[in-house]
């Protein structure tokens, strides 16, 4: 139990007087128990008066635990009667905005509570600020990160497919220290650069391509995230180039511009900017960056959606991108952790235009 | 667009007056439309004087279709003004049973309709009815993965750990005409066969160990699921034996108790009792089947709690299984089709006791 983060929680979110937390990862991050329901219910209560209960399918075995109450159900039991025991029928409710509606019905039916309100964004804005702890495993997750990007560098040779190389990207990571991957890497050459979802297919380099790498690990829980973009053989054309300067350009003064108290929609404004005075505004397709965490993707966008000042301890990603389909798609993502005067850049593997041989 | 289905659907929908499916899956099997929209909400309503809708963000681009109509929408476009074109206020509104609360609270606050309620049932019932088309790719699957269990065995060898084995397992997926596996694959060695859900792990295999494989393809968007359990080396001594035999017994005579009309719990009941009557009824910890198609898990249960009765072209799986942590686990799982008068078992690998040398 992580009582810090339960003060944390329970503090943001006002006007809610019983909060019900389904997302596993979520529970995870405030009681420490990790949990894969499946299609059975799982939920932790958080109350102020009363010590956190988790619910929980007698099918998934748990040891006592100090500071949480568990209150196990069977299949087939009454779970919104259960829940009543907990829950007064005159409070406002808060649920995970994942809450199912096979969930919410019921509860909503069985008259569980006066209102129900989205309650993910108290815990989403406590796991938006990390604790030194967690800055420590998102540090060593980058640094695995960008030692791994000098390897996967040394997969590209004569005749290789993307799919070939991507295959060999967890051993890698594994070899480095890290547990897992923190999402399907994303291998493309060529024209499939152009695509900034592309998955690696059967594609085999050839002279003169663009090679991104768009990969992550997972380091005790943490995630890294970080993209590159080499050219195979041979260097850049001058429109390439171009390209590649002012993607670099809006990735670099983008990370300047952050410091506590900046708005996240004024950091992607930055980027913006820059790719769109060098005329390629209408193929930077996508937000500035997302909040990393846990999760690859948590709550937070670095875009022109987000009017919320940055704080120190957020931690997000910045990953301007061009997608040309007629000339290259090229993305520099880098994650960093904000600061009260700028941001540390997690992630050291360099900038610069880089020829593989 | 799959008229029939749509048909089949509606008739099942009694009470609702619009049923808005937000399933991916349950879409894609509608309408053929294969959208993964991430965070972003994608429906499509049935209703039975008009033609289907289709909500989608312009994030995903999709080409007109012969009778379905699309409603595109964009990040920060008001979604429930643009469903109450289609949906009146005084309708009785199926949602799926896995709508998020985060799209749900809003439909109701604004008073999208008059009662929501959960209308996933008459999409998961007519998916349990498979279409002659859909039996032919699910026999295909099987025969698929009839001669994979062939191949798997061969990987068993001195040295070898389980995770080694079940790397191996896609490619020679691949290699037999499968596009990929159906769920991450079940290789035990000895104590691992007793965790039902074992993940295979670095146990090297030693002679004397059970070796179970729970494994399955997908061909062509529909998915297979087999198991088989061998023993490596010599034989399994007399309490393998029993257990062994008991299982097998259960698995037959429960597959010869289905046909059109008996109910999915008396055919659980047949293997039950079986495993309960030589001994080892706690050992048998889960339901008997399960639902299969497009997922390797679909709506229905061969289980106590479910009491209907079978009809011709559902298709399940017959699991039964003794997990005895002291002597063995053991499972014999096969996919079949019911039919008229009995059913029809889609795997063909023998039952027989095999020692793997």
């Amino acid at each position: 139990m992580n009582v810090n983060r339960i003060k944390n929680v329970l503090n943001k979110a006002q006007g809610i007087d019983a909060l019900l937390i389904s997302d596993p990862i979520a529970i995870y991050y405030i009681c420490g128990k990790k949990v894969e329901p499946g299609e059975r219910f799982l939920g932790l209560l958080l109350k102020r008066e009363t010590k956190p209960v988790l619910f929980l399918n007698i099918l998934f075995p748990m040891e006592e635990t100090e500071g949480l109450q568990i209150a196990k159900y069977a299949d087939g039991d009454d779970l919104c009667e259960l829940l009543s025991r907990y829950i007064r029928k005159d409070e406002v409710l808060g649920v995970d905005k994942t809450l199912q509606a096979r969930f919410l019905l019921p509860m909503q039916r069985y008259g569980l509570a006066k209102e129900y309100v989205d309650g993910s964004l108290p815990v989403d804005l406590s796991r938006s600020i990390k604790e030194e702890g967690e800055l420590e495993l998102l540090r060593k997750s980058s640094l695995i990160n960008d030692a791994a990007m000098a390897e996967f560098k040394k997969l590209i040779h004569e005749g290789v497919s993307e799919k070939e190389v991507a295959e060999q990207i967890p051993a890698i990571y594994k070899k480095l220290g890290a547990q897992d991957f923190s999402f399907g890497a994303i291998v493309a050459f060529g024209k499939n650069t152009a695509d900034p979802h592309h998955m690696p297919d059967d594609t085999i380099v050839k002279e003169g391509d663009a090679v991104l790498f768009d990969v992550g690990c997972i380091y005790n829980g943490y995630c890294s995230d970080m993209t590159r973009t080499f050219f195979y053989k041979h260097g850049p054309n001058e429109e390439q180039k171009k390209i590649y300067d002012l993607v670099r350009k809006a990735n670099e003064e983008a990370e300047a511009s952050i410091k506590a108290g900046v708005r996240l929609c004024d950091i992607d404004k930055v980027a913006r900017d820059i790719i769109t005075e060098g005329g390629y505004g209408k193929y930077f397709t996508h937000r500035l960056g997302h909040f990393i965490g846990i999760e690859v993707h948590e709550y937070g966008d670095v875009s022109a959606a987000f009017k919320d000042p940055v704080q120190e301890h957020n931690v997000f990603s910045i990953e301007p991108g061009i997608y040309d389909p007629e000339t290259l798609g090229c993305r520099i993502e880098d994650l960093v952790i904000v600061t009260k005067d700028g941001c540390e850049v997690m992630n050291h593997y360099p900038h610069d235009i880089e020829i593989i041989d």
